[in-house]
């Protein structure tokens, strides 16, 4: 379900395939409107915005300048009476201010930067907040932002208590439906239209969704339901041939996966649509009018005349009206069909293909492999982003380095991942073996159960998904994997906090909603080198199955092992890393890390605890928690994931052996629900409540020690 | 994903729309085969099957005669030289087989009626288990198991030890994949198709899926992978028309919901078509043999040409050889072609439409409404099943009879369902409110954000999911509801044990998987009057999401409040039901019904137990609990669910608090991973150790009862 926010990036060796995709593509160049109105004010000189060949570009030579028309608007109301050529230019405004925005802040780039036109055009003939627009993913939706009323908090956006990196109810009266996983906005629309017609209001609704999302089974769910109940609904099909996100593979976007983006390929490539489609163009006037209308409206009806005489297509089987391909850089266009749309009477749910370019205006994205998706601050000139150097490796990449290295052991394993190459570290699994890695699309309940078919032949296969994502495969794992005992590898990368992607993308639940299952063996890694064994340790494990999760972040310099290859772990041994006494700290996953610095700090009070690594939650180490209970008078757990997991498999086998029926102390520290809900990008650890601090502020309140002390760690 | 097992049975008061779409219906009878070859053995008259104008039909007019040729069937290779006359008579004596045997054990009935030639026509020409054979939810798999070695063995389905009610890998080899769930099938024949390439084999993988399956967003998710990866794999759809449960509505099968449907329609209804194949029969020779191969690869290619000059289907926009449609019921084009497309060389994915009735063959069952789906033992002469007279109703009838009061006090109120009208009580509520119920297919996931979406403009959504199949929705409602504090309600039914479903329906893990969400109000009352307060009082919680979870199976006999309609409860408080001392005994949800009982049988020791129903698992009741902690030694906490749930919740709670700090033994009692895993139909809360008498045990061992006295409760 993909939106990876800054997902993990690489060098692109060579853009060969961009720049001849970009040329082979059906014919868009001649959708494009050629301004030839006279264009003779000499004060645009000075702004940022200017007319180029193909009409307006903005200008990132120097700093941010002027722009008067986007100064304008401070809500859509105020776009109501532009021209279309004054929206030309508010959208090349709205451009440049995402350019320069996004350059100081980091986030979310490219996709706002493809629906800039979109934007502009929906808010014109669509009044929200009564009509409701909702974006999919959401990660498109920084112009929409700037266009309702946020412009001037920009600024804070992804950081705390400062915009959210998607739409979000909380917010805003104009972000109909928060967002960060996809596929979601098709359902909530037919939700809010079918409200509209039980509560006799007339709102139009409009659903944004990317072609990539469209693979999602949740989006056929809902144009299923949609085309059946016939409500007004209005689905405009953002398709930018990105199925896989451009993030996917070393070399340059991958190749669009599944055979729903070959059915769009075809009707954009159509020559006998194009042909119509100029045809029909030469009899638009350029102003919006009564007249423009009715030729609109015969323009549609010749459109989709012509589709149907060539085949229906999908989405016509599944009962919408199709209208497309439609340029989706061009504003007359647009605001065309989405005003003859948003008047006729009761069309039933409509489906608008446009096709737009992601990174769309701004060179530098336009001439990225990944089209900077996600990204940390940049040049807005050259698009050079500011990365830090760091001296090791995200989590992500020591798990892609380690399972090639399994691999190449074994030509059993094979890794599975949904639209999320580069996010997952896949993508260099797939250039080493290209024909046992497979993108199954955003369609995460696929590729569990295709994982579980895999491994019944006797494959062994890595499910790699992000702990918030694979939540949309649960019923898979509980019943195609768990029950059956098979053995597939979950490999949740993004477990625990996530920073600024925020709440969306916290893996908050996965140890609670998978340490449930009855078979499943759960791991989780105090740090890179235990992951690159957990790795070994999943491929040993043959009989049931297995996870192992990892935060989203760096390793933290541990020794990796000779040759990056792990060594299986012996199952549901933890490990005791310090000896201390009368307190014992037992972490689960990289928070390890802050029990270890809080062994630091209590040094200073004389305090010494016992720290503890638990490894695996499913099975626990009996002998090690008996332990660690019998031998100190209080037993700390900590984990960054919600209640329910490891800290209540600890309390509920402590229980149960009456190893709680005296004095020990225990105490869980989980990530509190104010954290999940809120999410806190900064300083995430200290806000969540599982620093270093707290931990030990945490058992010097349990020894005893003066409220004033405590406070002052 | 609807396998619903015994559903909640109605009335059905007329067959009139039955009737009326058997004869509306696309010419289908025109496909049967009438076989005129003369029949003149005499012997015949007195086994099972006797030919009637249309061929082979078994005669239930007598007890169960002989079955000579389903006699010498062991294993599909016994079929292997049987010509298709034999085949049909095969098939008919399998029908008779399957009647027979479920109309003394119970089980679903219709859907294996329904594929029984073509179980018979899979297994002639495949050769499983190398040949891999995937049914698709399962519950149509009684024929197959029949041929598959366990005819003896019928008589145990769906009882402990037994026969699984669904192919369950452990069970057989022929069993490729378990099932339960629905719309799994594809993805896993897809994995093992893919498996088979890589490890260079050369067997067939099959994939049958209903067309109710095919609602489900993992099919196309599926589908769409099947026609990108371009493997070989078949997908046998099975259409008997059947998108929602015959048990959706009170007056007979409902409309099947979706466009889809409409779309498959077109093609079962389409003359030109039908003219064609009748042609194109005129050819197809009697006997399988090498002519008859050519003649059958012609008539594909017509078929084929037909269908997409009338326009290209679904399945072809997604990358499928569509074959179809083809009469289910006619072995002898089953037979030619499978035999056709397992020899194409590399066909790709192929999909065979075939069209089926459901309960055929059966007149009691063709009658019934609902086509008698799931029925408990029933004389095979009339089809009139045994049903014990119970004094209380279900459950599932006591929420949907509150649900109708509440709505009809508030017209917010409206009620969504995933193709389970039947078994969540809904089509009581569609009767009473056709415009606020909502049956969206088997799609779970769209069924959350949908109800979300009418959430987001002021209704009141109550979500009728089965627990275990909520699990399909998880990221749905984490993500569309619960981050974004909408209230949604959700009804989870089936919560906890269900019997001789088995373990893929088991509600076990909701209460670990919801209440570790932040914003989630999480109920399970205690009897049914308690439901129907609850549903009052998630009707009145406008502020947050809610969710109630109540079991499979009938009421207690509790007092109901006055005209059905609940009161709404103080949130996050429980209820002391008897005042004792030394031992506190909290149950969660129906088993408090078991503590009850436990206190019942600890009189006997002179032990008088407080017993407390909880109510809420979150939030919790604190007061409540420090009440028990404090005046009790023990506390035991007891609930019909996995790890991580409401115990979780209380251990929690207390170890935070420092209350278990002190000598307080606390014990949780949970499903036992071994329970959930492997099911037990019967006994089913004895076999889980969840009953009176361990509850009873648990008490007298922690109170130090020597062991004898402990073991004789």
């Amino acid at each position: 379900m993909a939106a990876p926010g800054l997902a993990i990036r690489v060098n692109y060796p060579t853009l060969q395939y961009l720049t001849a995709q970009k040329f082979n593509y059906g014919g868009r160049k001649l959708f494009f409107v050629k301004a030839s109105a006279g264009s003779t004010e000499a004060e645009e000189a000075n702004i940022i915005v200017r007319k180029e060949k193909y009409g307006w570009q903005p200008d990132f030579s120097g700093g941010m300048r002027p722009t008067p028309i986007l100064d304008t608007i401070n809500y859509p109301v105020h776009m109501k009476n532009l021209s279309v050529k004054e929206l030309e230019k508010l959208a090349a405004e709205l451009r440049a201010e995402i350019v320069h925005t996004v350059s100081k802040t980091g986030g979310h780039l490219s996709s706002s930067l493809g629906v800039v036109e979109l934007t502009v055009a929906l808010h014109q003939v669509f009044s929200a907040p009564e009509d409701k627009i909702i974006w999919d993913v959401g990660h498109q939706a920084y112009g929409h932002k700037i266009l309702t009323g946020r412009r001037s908090k920009m600024h804070t956006i992804r950081k705390t208590s400062g915009l959210a990196g998607f739409p979000k109810r909380e917010e805003s009266v104009y972000d109909a439906f928060g967002a960060g996983h996809s596929s979601t906005s098709i359902s909530a629309g037919l939700g809010m239209a079918v409200a509209r017609d039980l509560l006799g209001k007339d709102n139009s609704v409009v659903s944004v969704i990317g072609d990539g999302a469209m693979t999602a089974g949740q989006a056929y769910e809902a144009l299923n339901n949609a085309g059946f109940l016939d409500t007004n609904l209005i689905v405009v099909l953002n398709d930018n041939r990105q199925v896989s996100l451009p993030t996917a593979t070393l070399d340059g976007p991958a190749t669009p996966v599944g055979a729903l983006s070959r059915a769009l390929s075809k009707l954009q490539a159509s020559p006998k649509f194009r042909q119509l489609r100029e045809a029909a163009k030469q009899g638009i006037t350029k102003q919006i009018g009564p007249q423009a209308h009715e030729v609109a409206a015969k323009f549609d009806e010749y459109a989709r005349g012509m589709i149907s005489s060539s085949g229906s297509t999908f989405f016509e089987e599944l009962g919408l009206y199709y209208i497309g391909p439609v340029d989706g850089h061009n504003i007359d266009d647009l605001v065309t069909i989405f005003q003859k749309v948003k008047t006729m009477p009761a069309p039933g749910p409509v489906l608008i293909h446009i096709i737009t370019e992601k990174g769309k205006g701004y060179p530098p994205a336009e001439a990225a492999a990944d089209r900077m998706h996600g990204v940390v601050k940049f040049d807005p000139k050259t698009g050079k982003q500011m990365k830090a150097k760091t001296p090791t490796l995200m989590y992500t990449q020591y798990f892609a380095e380690s399972l090639i290295k399994e691999a190449e052991a074994d030509n059993r394993i094979v890794a599975i991942h949904a639209a999320m190459g580069g996010g997952t570290g896949l993508n260099y699994f797939q250039k080493r073996f290209p024909e046992r890695c497979f993108d199954v699309g955003i369609a995460e309940q696929h590729a569990v159960t295709f994982a579980a078919g895999l491994a019944t032949e006797g494959l062994k296969p890595f499910c790699a998904i992000y702990s918030s994502f694979l939540q949309r495969g649960y019923d898979q794992v509980v019943h195609d994997v768990d029950l059956q005992k098979l053995p597939v590898r979950f490999a949740m990368d993004r477990a625990g906090l996530v920073g600024a992607d925020g709440p969306t993308h916290c893996g908050a639940f996965d140890v609670a909603y998978m340490a449930c299952l009855p078979n499943m063996i759960v791991m989780a890694p105090s740090d890179e080198a235990e992951l690159m064994h957990m790795v070994a340790t999943a491929a040993a494990i043959d009989d049931r199955p297995s996870c192992f999760r990892f935060p989203r972040g760096n390793g933290v310099g541990a020794v990796l092992p000779p040759d990056y290859k792990g060594t299986p772990l012996e199952i549901g041994k933890g490990r005791i890393l310090r000896e201390g006494n009368r307190v014992a700290i037992l972490g689960f996953g990289s928070v390890v890390q802050q029990c270890l610095g809080a062994a630091e700090m209590l040094k200073s009070h004389n305090i010494l605890p016992t720290i503890a690594d638990a490894r695996f939650c499913k099975p626990l180490d009996a002998d090690l928690i008996r332990r660690l209970a019998k031998e100190h008078e209080i037993l700390i757990t900590v984990e960054e994931g919600s209640i329910g997991g490891f800290g209540s498999h600890i309390s509920h086998f402590l229980t149960l052996h009456g190893i709680l029926d005296g004095p020990l102390k225990l105490r869980s520290m989980v990530l509190p629900d104010r954290y999940i809900d809120q999410g806190a990008p900064q300083d995430q650890i200290e806000e969540a409540g599982l620093s270093s601090r707290h931990i030990c502020a945490t058992v010097l309140s349990l020894l005893g020690t003066p409220k004033e002390v405590v406070n002052f760690v």
